[in-house]
């Protein structure tokens, strides 16, 4: 099942190396990031990419990106040392994360950012004192577009349009350089015409802020570019088209800089994660449903399927007819079930010992295990 | 707020020693868990305690209730060697997840476990096979009763009562020793007569199987024993009080060993979690919620927040007239938010800088903690 996803040669690479590995563990393909990354630049010519390290911060797949000529989006203080430790000029660096600490933005400015995104004006006001001059992104929030997503971003992020041109306007009073807008429609978003809603009050806000003296000059649209899961997206290249689309009717020969931070888009379909069935029980001998468990779990790479949020397509070298099946992790916890109201299906044939294969994991996998829950070690990554 | 949780010589020891730590961390008050050990002791003074080491795997914590003469309670072959490099004999663990691999299974039982607990088929074949004449316990599916619990475990551990009996038979023909049934009644149980209906099913599978020449010897009650949240529950003497009454209506003068398995209830009002305010934030000038980010969050130690399940009690220094807060930890991630429906009240005078003190906070925090999501490190934890 699902095979379509990688060619055979890399499908027969991945067994290869796969073999003799204990699972479980993330497989990431470092081809498939350039072809995403080659995807990204020629839907969006114009475009400045900043990939959004928290998706996926293994350190071969940095310098990847870093190769490739891709800039970076980092949420904490430890993702731009990182960063940094590649050779990465701070110029190439966007401290995206709106939460920080006051001794965070000095250190990141003494190391050379010059790039913030903000959205409070606490935050306004320690960024004049501790990374005075510095070009600033204003995020505005997306509560009513996000909630279409697979992943939303709820209220967390960004604020009010009326307080951001009040924060562009303090920005500019305290010598900062208000410098564009920033959104996010939400992780995972597969309705295209979200950016069209978001780039509508962009555009208002840009006139507006113009004609108080604040002219901005970018637009940063954040990340939220699908991974193909069960539920399928468009491809890459119609979003290009629509959003490119959109940003022509909304701003003419006019449109700002743009900016992107893909995070999932770009590393999502590059990994896949390999786990072994450890059990196979029903509850009772008339039970519809088998219970399988396996080695991997919420807190082993699997947390995007919390609240059946995100739903992996999976593989197995099994054949024939299928039943339903609630997948479940090893941990004594019984939240570390990945799929119980989604009925999946998987072969009848299953069996203790197998090992499935969970494609599209390269992105919020790794990163988000736990370090020692129920005694089970992080998940592990290799690049091919 | 909440300062009889804690005497004033502990808290001022607390926060002297805090006072020139780096947030986030966790503190555990190893004179707590002595007290709490000797409640469990003296409120069941004929049981087995086998520590549940998922609840909170310190080392030096393992190491103080090992002294104690604890038993402990693994979920992994990583747990048991933790353990065991303690110095701890394998007579005292028992190896209580119902889904481990078969290599798990014969390296335990190499190294000397010999107990062990199951719920399946393939389980109690794979035990048979390596590791020969262990004692099992066959664990009783108790979903009706644990969906009062705060933190329920639903049906992916044990099984229904005709599975079971036919588990201790295929048991007992594979030359296994089937040893008693154990239960769970749900993670921070503060309904008492849980147990009771527990032991009513239990008491009645223990008459069937003895009538069918397979008599079992000891009941294994799990944990669920609660700590102090927000939410109060009756202390550990009524629970102990209770249950003794219900096993002494249930069995008469003829009662079971009893095995009990704490992990919240025995090591959770020990730990107090010491995070910084990071940020303060109103998403208009008319919202009427602050937005209090924190540099604890979901993914650093504050799992068991996940749908707002657990209310930890905060305390801060500041006094006076509180208001509605959304409390949120630092990750550029929409589900890093600890209290978002439940309108926790905080102190207006509160201030970026400012630290909470989340209390009870010793179980199921420190080992949940990401390895790196969003670059920040795990929680560290101390202990006075």
């Amino acid at each position: 099942m699902y095979l379509n996803y990688y060619s055979s040669e890399e499908w027969n690479e991945l067994l290869r190396f796969s073999e003799t590995q204990e699972t479980p563990f993330l497989v990431l393909f470092k081809d498939k990031v350039r072809q995403k990354f080659a995807a990204f630049r020629a839907g969006f010519p114009h475009a400045r990419i900043y990939y959004a390290v928290k998706a996926n911060p293994g350190t071969p797949l940095l310098a990847l990106l870093r190769d490739f000529g891709s800039c970076f989006d980092i949420a904490s203080i430890h993702e731009l040392d990182q960063v940094l430790a590649l050779g990465v000029s701070p110029d190439r660096v966007s401290f995206g994360n709106t939460i920080k600490k006051a001794r965070h933005v000095r250190e990141a400015y003494e190391k050379g950012v010059r790039l913030f995104t903000t959205d409070s004006e606490a935050d306004v006001r320690q960024l004049a004192e501790a990374a005075p001059g510095s070009r600033v992104f204003f995020r505005l929030l997306m509560d009513a577009v996000t909630s279409d997503s697979d992943w939303p971003l709820s209220k967390k992020f960004g604020c009010q349009p009326r307080m951001l041109t009040d924060l562009v306007a303090l920005a500019a009073e305290l010598d900062l350089e208000p410098y564009g807008i920033s959104f996010h429609v939400g992780s995972q978003q597969r309705e295209i015409q979200a950016w069209d809603a978001a780039l509508a009050q962009v555009r208002g806000l840009f006139e507006l802020l113009a004609n108080a003296g604040l002219p901005l000059q970018a637009i940063n649209m954040g990340g939220g570019f699908p991974a193909d899961y069960l539920v399928k997206s468009n491809p890459l290249s119609v979003y290009a088209e629509e959003i490119n689309r959109y940003l022509t009717a909304h701003f003419g020969e006019a449109i700002p800089e743009i900016y992107l931070e893909p995070g999932r888009g770009l590393v999502g379909e590059a990994g896949v994660l390999i786990s072994e069935v450890i059990l196979i029980a029903r509850k009772s001998k008339t039970d519809l449903k088998r219970w399988v468990y396996t080695d991997a779990g919420v807190f082993c790479g699997l947390m995007e399927t919390l609240g059946e949020s995100i739903k992996y397509p999976i593989h197995t070298h099994r054949e024939g007819e299928t039943g339903m099946v609630i997948l479940a992790g090893p941990t004594c916890d019984s939240i570390d079930i990945m799929y119980e109201e989604y009925a999946y299906q998987l072969p009848l044939s299953l069996a203790i010992g197998d090992r499935l294969y969970w494609l599209s994991t390269g992105a919020y996998t790794a990163s988000y295990s736990a370090v020692e829950f129920n005694g089970f070690p992080p998940l592990k990554t290799y690049y091919l």
